[in-house]
């Protein structure tokens, strides 16, 4: 097997696991409850979609949401990783937009269906560039914001978070095996709100990182 | 990148896609409606475990139940793929375990959350060896059985599945673009029941293969 860069773990990544309802004030927005234990759901590694790319709206919604939210880029895999140990497992971080179709996951959620089609289609992970550890000394203070038209729909921080990057990292790795490429997608804080077709949604971690990123929709292909 | 082989897909396959309620013996059996569209969820790569290495039961679940399914190992990768190009892109087979946590699946059902610890744990996924296209003409005529110590628990065929391997790689491709590697899981007959720690599973496609598990409790480790 040939080397794998890490800076482009989009390219051979496994698994991107993501975390719902890890910001209370998002949890209340949609009249969820505040979990006890994180809520986990599964993107496929083709939900990634890199700038100058649009985000596809699949033609079975008619309301998609952002989430934007701080992705980590796991670097050395691991069972039952302890939350100590955690961090010397991060190789760095990501800006991550988890589009959900809101209403395809509401018609699941009342159904006791799972969440794939609202959650796993074709560019429903936006990505930007990797960025090295060095660059986010601690993941728990981190301000993400998102503006779709130049207007600000989301701006949080990770201080917000109910359960930590470490605490993340542990209790994953104790069902899930986190490899080298895998990332988590931590939550969002409140503010998501649908996009429409031609929308450019721009998003960044403050002094960090941006990404921009247009809206089509998925039936002009 | 090295050429990868496909009769080690689960080494590097990124995705693994499964169909709920296929079979609509089952689908009345866990009292469930007989689906009109497919119901999707994925497990992990990291979800595959090969014989000689035990099904582990995670330490939360008190129900663990073996489901019996038909995989189909993706050879050649696409996005909204035709039924009638669907068998092109096919390299061939595997049997594989839907390891289900029924007792935490009913929970999330329940209460509207993703199916992830019912579904995506590490030994989830039990799979055989690979079985080229060749050996399986049509993979709408395949009986699978499965024993729990020696006990005859599931024995049906692939006829009797609701959606065809060629409207399921149809159906998924069109949300979800299939990779080379890609395992979709097709569903299981009627006939799922717990295991219990140091049972012996075996399961087989007749006149194909065979294969066999052993549980053991996850806490061992
Ligand atoms: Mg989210
Ligand atoms: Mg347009
Ligand atoms: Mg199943």
């Amino acid at each position: 097997m040939t080397a794998r860069n890490i800076s482009q773990f989009w390219e051979w990544g496994r698994k991107i696991i993501c975390v719902g309802r890890n910001y209370a004030d998002h949890a209340k927005e949609l009249k969820n409850a505040v979990p006890t234990e994180p809520v986990l759901f599964l993107k496929p590694p083709s939900a990634y979609v890199r700038e100058g790319s649009p985000i596809l709206m699949p033609a079975y919604t008619s309301e998609l949401h952002h989430e934007v939210e701080l992705g980590v880029v796991i670097g050395k895999g691991g069972t039952a990783i302890s939350q100590s140990a955690a961090m010397g497992h991060v190789a760095g971080y990501a800006l991550c937009l988890d589009m959900t179709a809101r209403d395809i996951q509401d018609e699941c959620k009342s159904k006791g269906l799972p969440w794939t089609l609202a959650k796993a289609f074709n560019t429903s992970c936006p990505v930007s560039e990797f960025i090295p550890r060095e660059r986010i000394p601690d993941p728990g203070n981190v301000k993400l914001w998102l503006k779709v038209n130049d207007q600000l729909r989301q701006s949080g921080s990770t201080c917000q978070m109910i359960f930590s990057v470490p605490y993340l990292i542990s209790y994953i790795s104790d069902v899930i095996t986190l490899e080298e490429g895998d990332v988590i997608l931590t939550g969002t804080p409140k503010g998501v709100s649908a996009v429409q077709e031609h929308d450019e949604l721009q998003a960044g971690i403050e002094d960090v990182v941006t990404m921009s990123f247009r809206v089509e929709r998925r039936d002009q292909l």
